[in-house]
């Protein structure tokens, strides 16, 4: 199925709540060995405890890359084990490069038996970084998020720099826009094109959504970073009648990493992480309606 | 040593040819078995053809994290043998991200133990996803070369955007020498933090050499890319008596894949690439005495 399509169904079939997995090691609950197999347990256990709720998971790399070439066989593990529990899974790699180089990190993590639906790019090499991704996504349904406006501190140093009346992040967003306009799918006009749109701009969001109709956002700094329900609400479609076949709520994926995944250090780990994303959903949810 | 002091000195003593080690499978000569196992084979071969002419290798991670984990345990392989042959070692990942993750992508590549000396950053995140990286220089003596102009032919869409009277790209150079600048070698007045700028772009170049006094250029695209030996002069600092400690022709390193490792597909693939290694070395010589 189209990214597009299969991202907005898993949505409206579960909730907007993304499970960022950022397994550090110096957090890892008692009882979990601290290296690549206990990783692994641990990975396991949170998409257990929240593929009920949870629409997607977001596997951070670094954490995995951290390990070395072990950390990565679990990188992969925990993916495939992930696609298995239904859930969609987003490689949050933020990798960027040209040509057949960037050919390789499509192969890498976009290949049709790679266990990953998504994989999430950086943009400062410009369209020749996005373009490889974008072919094999054609290829093999997949999906890629560009990072636009990132949810850190100094996120504007570079994409708040005024480009004439805009930001660069503005700019962005209406190359990203033309790069996934003509890639949408049929059921819901969302393009596998995503962005990348923090939860602690909320102003930003709202003008953002605007610039991409077309186009999903993964929102990532809700819950530990300081992004609220109310803030990321600006990131979903709010009105579906304007679009057939889309559905108010959709639009947009909400990341929570911390927040969820280390919601308690002790024996209790995974169903405090599961109480979590209930009420972020819940949270969403309500926020939406209002 | 301090990276940029260690930089200085290998470039002095052989030459700024770094040689990129892009094994892409479909590439490799004929005998080579296109799995982990001949990946392995054929970048020991480069190296040793090399090492002699070459002060630096980058192992491009894309091209080994398309191999999956056993992809990964060949990247940390071949890197151990490079550094044992005398090599410095650049890993071209172009990773970003903010925090702890930052942190985790510093241990990933930047640790003690890990037998690279240098890691190529994309800052689009800002200061964020640059000062754990520097942290971690600090502590293990090693380098980041954060991308500033980059090779490619879009390089520009995001990179020469005009901000007031600057492009982004020299916006961020002054950046990059602000983050450098209070981490210069007792040696060489070398930065550990340096900076890609393209071949392909050498008016460009020339301005950025002086936004950025203090740091090490890694100058990609010199070869198949197009990049001459007239272009990439413009990097390295062309006076020494300004500073004390430096000598002519220091302060950058050139960066060839394709030219140098694919030089031939036949069974004198390592001897092609030998003598690509030393016509480069002898090319750039000139151009810089004339």
């Amino acid at each position: 199925m189209h990214f597009g399509d299969a991202l907005t169904a898993a949505t409206k079939a579960k909730s907007p709540v993304c499970v960022g997995l950022d397994p550090q090691l110096s957090k890892l609950p008692d009882g979990i060995s601290k290296d690549p197999k206990g990783v692994l347990e641990f990975c396991k256990g949170i998409i257990d405890a929240t593929k009920a709720v949870a629409c997607c998971v977001k596997p951070q790399l670094a954490y995995f890359e951290a390990l070395g070439w072990e950390g990565m066989k679990v990188f992969f593990e925990t993916c495939d084990y992930a696609k298995k529990q239904g859930l969609i899974v987003i490689a949050d790699g933020k990798r960027n490069d040209i040509g057949t180089t960037c050919e390789a990190y499509a192969d890498a993590y976009l290949a049709k038996d790679r266990p990953i639906d998504a994989l999430t790019v950086s943009p400062y090499l410009g369209s020749d970084s996005v373009k490889p991704f974008i072919e094999r996504c054609v290829k093999n349904d997949k999906g890629i998020f560009v990072l636009v406006k990132t949810s850190n501190p100094s996120s504007g140093e570079l994409q708040d720099l005024p480009v004439g009346d805009e930001a660069v992040h503005e700019h962005l967003a209406q190359l990203v826009e033309s790069w996934g306009m003509h890639h949408i799918g049929p059921k819901t006009n969302f393009s596998f094109v995503g962005a990348v749109v923090g939860a602690t701009y909320p102003e930003e969001m709202k003008y953002l959504r605007t610039l991409m109709p077309h186009i999903p956002f993964l929102i990532p700094g809700y819950g530990a970073q300081g992004g609220k329900a109310e803030d990321v609400k600006h990131g979903f479609i709010a009105d579906p009648s304007e679009r057939p076949g889309r559905a108010g709520g959709t639009g947009a994926v909400v990341n929570a990493s911390r927040s969820i995944i280390f919601a308690s250090g002790g024996k209790d780990w995974k169903d405090a992480a599961e109480k979590a994303a209930i009420t972020m959903s819940k949270e969403i949810q309500a926020a939406l309606k209002a």
